[in-house]
């Protein structure tokens, strides 16, 4: 049959043209091939992909390849039961499947590993397009040597024992991305078998014939813009796996100036090893071992860029590697590098990869008598934690404390990521605050007044009788008396404070925007030197409009275990890392702790619990407890690590707390049945931290809120702005702060509060 | 043919499951179907997509629904040519799409889009799920009204004249999603040809009785975990699009304890209106103006939930409103209420949708003689920006405000989304510093002495003689002399500040980890009251090592693109807000921005363009610029936005500006051709802000930076553990520092910087 058929191809889309231009060949059909710019309108086909193959001027016969290669064999004599195949229904099945696969599997993969080649695609997902060449080569050489590479170890082709549609549509999909590496080493690659079949079908497909057509592999122009966009995300959704991050966001491409001028040590270890062998690469870092062997001609450098917890070993030579003597010269440990070489297979196999040093680029030495970090290179068990909170500027390049900063980032990410997600706001609330939620005598001061002091030999500007007259006149309710400090010469003009806490500010912007958050550093001044506190420590703060407690505790949930995973799953290697230097089963802990629902129960139950004899005492009879746990007290750590650890054995929530031991805004119950007055706050309390999140319902009914700042000695006056947002269109609303820093030690097991922040402050420390 | 054919199947993988269940009951197959809990291991397919077709113990013979299908029409009697097209290969070709169809578009949207039916869907794509659910089943309704039912308005069925596998293929795939709907109202959806042609499919296929089955549709458990991630991510890709920020991160299902009670006024207004219209919702908000009408017995409400700009009708009536006297009372604008009620079409096609109240809750009143923003009902166009910085507590309330508040949430995000999908580490440098990076001058101090000074009549602790000469035994190098505040006696032991820079800090973490940035508030204590300088700013500081000027200033152009981009794709309403109210012209400055290669010049060829005779006077004549643009001056704002908007109107970049007015960490270059210093400092200017980024290469040579802290009069002691950076293992490396309160600025358009951060703090004015 030889009718006039036209193939409509959108250029670039060539493994999809190529496969029906192959299939016309191979059927004896004449057929034309016309390049759009847009794909068509839809016609009687339910979809309009391309290539579109069309008879005449009949319209449209087939849309997407795979039909219009089918239609090419049923409309040829003898061809339908020749490259279908044949007769046998299992048989036409197992080429409908091959093909199936071609289109749905390898042909995304095979798009986006074409990038290189420098098609439209780059122009889609930007220079992040780089990174999905290298994963989608990668997935996409995984995914036929376990697929195709297997099924033709002991066959000659992909169904039957003759070439069928089955062997074009597959081969056809590898043309562009895989010839190459084929070709160039059929033996020697783990594609084998692919490679021997390849090489026939391209001749008896008439592919190569059709690769003589105009166009060049995947280097179409802007046209299939869609269609690419489509390939990249279904390949990105295979190479990957999709974030929840992707929903609600649109899309926006990353510039393409920025170019690291080197690879980084992450990339290169997670690229499969038998793609990277051979590969020159440029690769920049500190050593963290230098080992001599040889009689001094080699040196093995283990080299970290801080990219990942892994290192890559560098093998130099006296012989093969320039400026040999002088990375032998550097100093060792700590020396910063530049190397030029060559990915290849290890000697022994601790690694999968490592560089064959062409060249050393020696960017920093050290002196290892002074280097503070040499003598047990970098090995941080060699280096106490105390040691290393003096070098705090250095102590990011030993392992412990760079996989701190790592999973710190990823759950700092996790956080703005989770509440994008629930379709919260963030909002920045002040630092330097006026008001003083929690009792002045915790918070720092900020003033500019001290210069002058020091100045006038330690005074402060005060209030003469002169001046306390003109201010009462000026404002009738001011607080400056005579010999008071006179903040009017500070300046703000009055005492100013750092945050303790963004509640009350962000809840000005919850009672407009419903849903926000805020995510910032708070202080307090407290003297005390625990392994939980800091003077200086960040928080998360979330605050819900029309919500209730359950609702509050809820979102905390989904928000700890949310948080929890994003960590065990983008931070793998430095869980292992503290699970062998910091906590033995930490990933277990973490992992019941996503798994398991948090046990909920009142404080008056968690009483109650607690005054049970089995517990109030230890075996031996004596009291477990320093402080007997009677209905009024404010738990202690005591209390709470018991509950989750030994009677509950994961997270708790603690709610409804006596209102004598919450704060004013806490959202007031009923009496109890005994009269007792409880406010709706919850605490969660976790393993090995205690209270991690502390949250409540917000006490919405002004008058209410009003008696209860009188009743607990608080000036109405401070609160006034906060009570109006109950005096105009108050609505019921929840929140709750988690200690971010806290949070970061429970997912590390991390003991010490002070080495999971940068720079630490507490009392009589602040340094750098 | 009757042999023993198995079927297996995922539980509640049920359109692909009910698909193959109806082929055979079509054909006359006898099949079984067994339910397995795991995909089985690959066999001879390629894929190992579940249903899997086995026929006897003889091993696998057709993966994937379609292949099933198409296995039992062609192994049984006539059923091949009944049901799968014919002789005619035309006619097959057709059936052959629709059947890709079917499971390629509306598989996966059906799967997301039956999430409510509490699928395990649920637990992969967590809560976020309901999101997914509603976009899915607009997509879906869309997809087929523009597909399935455009067909069906001429024919019966989707090929031919007589049932096919088409058919039984796409109607499969709507049983669970469309069927209540279609069912429900068949003449009056836009679906009423699919409405029609579903009624007598479902007959005719036997699909009824496969129904019947154990089966209740997509009620699965967490069997196809990996499957239903696969649909929904391939229906988010179909929804929305993807977001760069799936590459490289691993996906983390959201929890589902947290819902809203209430539906969102974002989400109902994106919804598509003909879903819509005849829901039963519940929302929550506060009233942006009420209007009454009907001689009373009708109010109309404006409800704004802050989700979007964009606000809710809802319609009220005394008839028809439950509790309508309380609303009426309420005091109209700012107050609170949850409204339930149906959505429908309104009468005037303002908006594409509003809610018919069935009951109004009243939540909070307000009296509107003292509500400050009643006057204008919350145009903010009413109330001067003056006014509203004193409300800071009200002000996100009004539609500037809080288009402001949604713009800066998108910039934060954008922020760490680049940098995290670049691979760089977020750091959180310390707030309270002992060091000084330029100059003590303008910073804060933080003290906790001040209670002291109050009680002891405005007296700091000074140092007595006898301290003196302790100090001086137990420390040599003490700066404490007799006289001076004794901060021994301070909360740190010495004098600390607010950081004016988390740049110094941050290199600590970059020389460990290679790429990192900081994101964070930075304080200065000039006393300026202008419009584009507060005391309290958000600052992001990236730091690159291996890097030069150059990666720096590519960095820096592909991060404001990126984010600006961000912004106007994802806070489109909010822009509009801004166009109209704020700056004409917002949207074609911004993507200008985009689009526009940033200039690249050297400080030295900008003050020579700036010395030409056209620039240097205005056309009468008289000099342009206050300062003639000297070589050495720091240039000023008004050389700066003469340069980006009249001479090269968009942003520029300018370079290697003189040593002698840039900071002492600066790398330095050559001496010029006329002997004078420059340092690799960059710029970045753009029109109507002036500077926006200021960045630099610092200097990595230790003796240069030795030199030039001397040489500055700094403190040598004071930059011993900076200089440590340098003196181990020392890298090239550069950085920058955005700030983000005026990039917020240059987005929206707004003019004051007061009016970007939700509580300013400037000279004379800490409130709230």
């Amino acid at each position: 049959m030889t009718a006039a058929w036209v193939l409509h191809a959108l250029p670039g889309d060539n493994a999809r043209t190529l496969r029906v231009q192959s299939a016309a060949k191979l059927t004896g059909t004449e057929m034309e091939t016309k390049l759009l710019k847009n794909a068509p309108k839809k016609g009687t086909s339910p979809t309009n992909k391309l290539p579109a193959l069309w008879k005449g001027s009949d319209g449209c016969a087939a849309f997407s390849s795979v039909s219009a290669m089918k239609l090419l064999a049923r409309a040829a004599d003898g061809a339908d039961s020749k490259f279908l195949g044949g007769a046998d229904a299992a048989t036409k099945a197992e080429v409908d499947q091959w093909m199936e696969y071609a289109v749905d599997v390898l042909d995304p993969l095979a798009e986006v590993a074409c990038l290189k080649a420098g098609t439209s695609l780059a122009k889609v997902a930007g220079d992040a397009a780089d990174e999905v060449t290298a994963r989608s080569t990668k997935a996409l050489v995984d995914e036929v040597c376990a697929v195709v590479d297997k099924k033709l170890r002991k066959a000659s082709y992909l169904v039957g024992d003759a070439l069928t549609f089955a062997d074009v549509a597959v081969a056809s999909a590898l043309v562009g991305p895989l010839r190459s590496a084929i070709e160039a080493k059929p033996r020697q690659s783990k594609l084998s078998n692919v490679s021997r079949w390849f090489e026939t079908i391209l001749k008896e497909s008439s592919m190569d014939a059709c690769l003589e057509s105009p166009f060049s592999f995947y280097a179409g122009k802007a046209a299939q813009a869609a269609a690419a966009g489509e390939a990249a995300a279904k390949a990105a959704a295979k190479a990957t796996s999709i974030t929840g991050a992707a929903m609600g966001a649109e899309q926006v491409p990353m510039g393409k100036l920025f170019k690291r001028s080197h690879s980084r040590v992450k990339d290169i270890l997670e690229t499969d090893s038998k793609t990277a062998v051979g590969k020159t690469v440029s690769v920049c870092g500190w050593a963290r071992t230098v080992r001599s062997a040889g009689k001094g001609s080699l040196a093995f450098v283990e080299l970290n860029d801080g990219s990942c917890q892994a290192s890559l070993q560098v093998v130099c030579s006296a012989q093969d590697t320039t400026n040999f003597d002088q990375l032998v010269g550097a100093g060792g440990v700590g020396s910063s590098h530049r190397f030029v070489g060559t990915l290849v297979a290890p000697q022994r196999a601790e690694q999968a990869i490592e560089l064959k040093a062409d060249i050393v680029e020696v960017l920093g030495t050290v002196d290892p008598k002074e280097y503070p970090l040499s003598k047990t290179g970098n090995k941080s068990a060699g280096h106490s934690v105390e040691f290393l909170r003096e070098q705090a500027h250095l102590r990011a390049r030993t392992n412990l404390i760079a996989c701190v900063a790592r999973v710190r980032n990823a759950c700092a990410f996790a956080i703005h990521d989770f509440f994008r997600l629930q379709g919260f706001q963030y909002v920045h609330t002040p630092i330097i605050t006026a008001s003083d939620c929690e009792g002045a005598g915790e918070m720092m001061a900020v003033t500019t007044m001290l210069g002058k002091a020091e100045e006038n030999k330690g005074k402060l500007p005060t209030v003469t009788a002169e001046l306390a007259k003109k201010y009462a006149l000026d404002d009738p309710n001011t607080k400056l008396k005579e010999g008071d400090v006179d903040y009017t010469k500070d300046f703000f003009s009055k005492p100013a404070f750092l945050t303790v806490s963004g509640q009350l500010n962000v809840e000005t912007y919850a009672c407009a925007l419903s849903d926000v958050y805020t995510f910032g550093p708070t202080f307090r001044a407290e003297n005390s030197h625990t392994s939980r506190h800091l003077a200086e420590f960040w928080m998360v703060e979330p605050e819900l409009c029309f919500a209730s407690l359950k609702d509050d505790i809820d979102l905390a949930e989904d928000f700890i275990k949310y948080c929890t995973q994003y960590v065990l799953k983008n931070c793998a290697a430095d869980i292992d890392y503290f699970e062998k230097h910091t906590e033995e089963g930490l990933r277990d802990r973490l992992l019941n702790v996503v798994d398991t629902p948090f046990k909920r129960l009142s404080y008056t139950e968690a009483i109650e619990i607690l005054n049970k004899p089995e517990h109030l005492k230890t075996e031996d009879g004596s009291a477990r407890f320093e402080e007997h746990p009677a209905w009024g007290i404010d738990l202690g750590s005591e209390h709470e690590r018991y509950l989750c650890e030994k009677v509950f054995k994961g997270p708790v929530v603690l709610t409804d707390y006596p209102a004598d031991i919450k704060a004013f805004y806490m959202r007031q119950n009923e009496l109890d049945k005994e009269g007792r007055l409880t406010v709706q706050a919850m605490d969660i309390l976790v393993p090995r931290i205690g209270e991690l999140v502390g949250g409540s319902a917000r006490e919405e009914r002004l008058g209410l809120l009003e008696k209860r700042i009188t009743d607990m000695n608080l000036k109405p006056e401070d609160f006034s702005w906060y009570c109006d947002l109950r005096r105009f269109g108050t609505v019921p609303h929840a929140g709750f702060g988690l200690g971010f820093d806290r949070f970061v030690m429970f997912v590390t097991g991390i003991a010490n509060i002070r080495d999971v922040i940068p720079f630490p402050r507490y009392p009589g420390v602040c340094a750098f």
